[in-house]
């Protein structure tokens, strides 16, 4: 039997850094359209944010009133508008009520807010994770949350709110060594399609939760295994890949002694990556998909602004 | 009473990545002339090595017939002329014996070999550290040496060979994440001028001296701690080199757990803040600097190889 044709109740836009997604919801929240792009916050920040919306607001067809939820980088100081931090620990049922208004003549825009951990010794930010959390976790009020990326965020969520969290720039860091430092000679490409099963990746892995303090020394290690013949070149992204993923996840570890279960918030390869690892870990893994997250949050918070459908 | 002009003995040549350094040696190792620039094996690759000697050797007035003894990565495979590693362990006295000859009409040139650790857990290589340490530890036949830069190397010495080595790419992790991570903007310069007592500097030390997993994670809180106002851009490069530091030390300190003497050999402001580190880490050490070092370690080569004045 065919679905009924259901009405767009919101879009859904999770703007981060460099890349723009945008949902057509209904009130179910199901997916009715969608438009991407590269036109993160670094792209809009010269060429304005109205712009760019309104573009992906007419791909998807959406009428002049729909309203648009929005989560991600827009609301940092350097983006749209700015939606000042919501302070840990906060609920993430809350977050919705925080969302700022960006003034539009024709429909209601809103902002959500990020969050900051205020800790003079442990200083700490995220902005759109926190929608992630809302729209990966709606039954868990209390979790670990591991969500792998270019800034890796584990976060502790206790009776439904954000309690504390750590930022880990594991993506980051493969990215700078690959391109710009002397392993560039012995990595090929960002770390896309290792596989996790890959020996090169569970070595330096299992080598790193071994002894946690030895990554930085076993770094020099991926250019001098080629050198003296040990590994190939081909063989490079997937050692540095474990030696970094392995000091992060050593590093959660200890942080997070006597937790057992994560919710791993990840899409497609990273995910694979992430899941072998952290079983390896000894961690118990639920995984669940980062882009329905962010979209489930986005809408959840819709609905609590603008009732449902 | 003045010094009797002494005539030149050989030129001795460190001949870096991205440097080049020649002095004019007399028969005791006293420099009579020297001359640097920035024509390291990365330059030379391409515009060949030979004029550039050439032309150092004409700026410090060097006969046609004076030999030249040279140490670094003039000898790597992509160099001049390859010289093989010589694998450890491997005694500092025997590299003279190591080096290759150089073709050349008028004059003796050799390059010194490096060392290679052919591990397959910690597969290493150095070129032109073992040159230090023949220079920089002439006395000890025992030492535990720190010889820090753009790739650290903490290096065991027993018995005057070269036993075991670790790398760590602290300097150029530093540059790294300063120029091209999210923490250039949080970071001013290539970290030159830090005060060993910089509050920011120690903070993190000490910190990551105490949680030695914590480095990672503390990464982004260099970011973080601006963005919050609890630090400004100013204490970006003392934080961030504190975090770095910490972590090699607290992994060299893991290494080598019982040893309580270290030899540093390093210059200028990297030898105070190492020195500052060290000695926080616990460590008691002898300073040695590292271009003294170099240049004694190629005269007494030179001296093994032809002779004495």
């Amino acid at each position: 039997m065919a679905r009924v044709a259901s009405s767009p109740f919101c879009a859904a836009v999770d703007w981060g850094t460099s890349s723009f997604r945008l949902w057509l919801l209904d009130g179910e929240g199901e997916v009715l359209a969608e438009s991407r792009s590269h036109e993160g916050m670094m792209h809009c920040a010269s060429s304005g944010f109205a712009p760019v919306l309104n573009a992906h607001l007419r791909a998807v067809g959406a009428d002049g009133t729909l309203p648009v939820m929005i989560c991600g980088m827009a609301g940092a100081r350097q983006g749209w508008v700015e939606a000042a931090y919501a302070l840990a620990p906060t609920r993430l049922a809350d977050l919705a009520a925080g969302a700022v208004a960006v003034p539009d003549p024709a429909r209601e825009i809103r902002i959500l807010p990020g969050i900051a951990q205020e800790d003079a010794q442990a200083p700490n930010v995220m902005r759109g994770e926190e929608t992630q959390l809302l729209g990966g976790m709606p039954g868990a009020s209390d979790a670990l949350a591991c969500m792998p990326g270019t800034h890796s965020k584990w976060v502790t969520v206790a009776g439904g709110a954000v309690r504390r969290f750590d930022t880990f720039m594991t993506g980051e860091l493969f990215s700078v060594l690959a391109r710009h430092s002397i392993l560039k000679h012995a990595v090929d490409g960002e770390g896309q399609g290792i596989a996790p099963d890959h020996p090169a990746f569970l070595a330096a892995l299992d080598r790193t939760l071994e002894t946690p303090s030895g990554a930085l020394a076993d770094l020099f290690g991926v250019r001098a295994a080629q050198l003296l013949g040990h590994e190939q070149r081909a063989d490079g992204a997937a050692h540095l890949s474990g030696l970094l993923i392995g000091a992060e996840l050593a590093a959660a570890r200890a942080r997070h002694a006597g937790v057992n279960e994560v919710v791993l918030i990840a899409s497609g390869g990273i995910a694979e990556l992430y899941l072998s690892a952290l079983k390896r870990c000894g961690f118990e893994v639920e995984t669940v998909d980062a882009e329905m997250a962010s979209r489930r949050g986005l809408h959840l918070c819709a609905r609590q602004l603008w009732g449902t459908s």
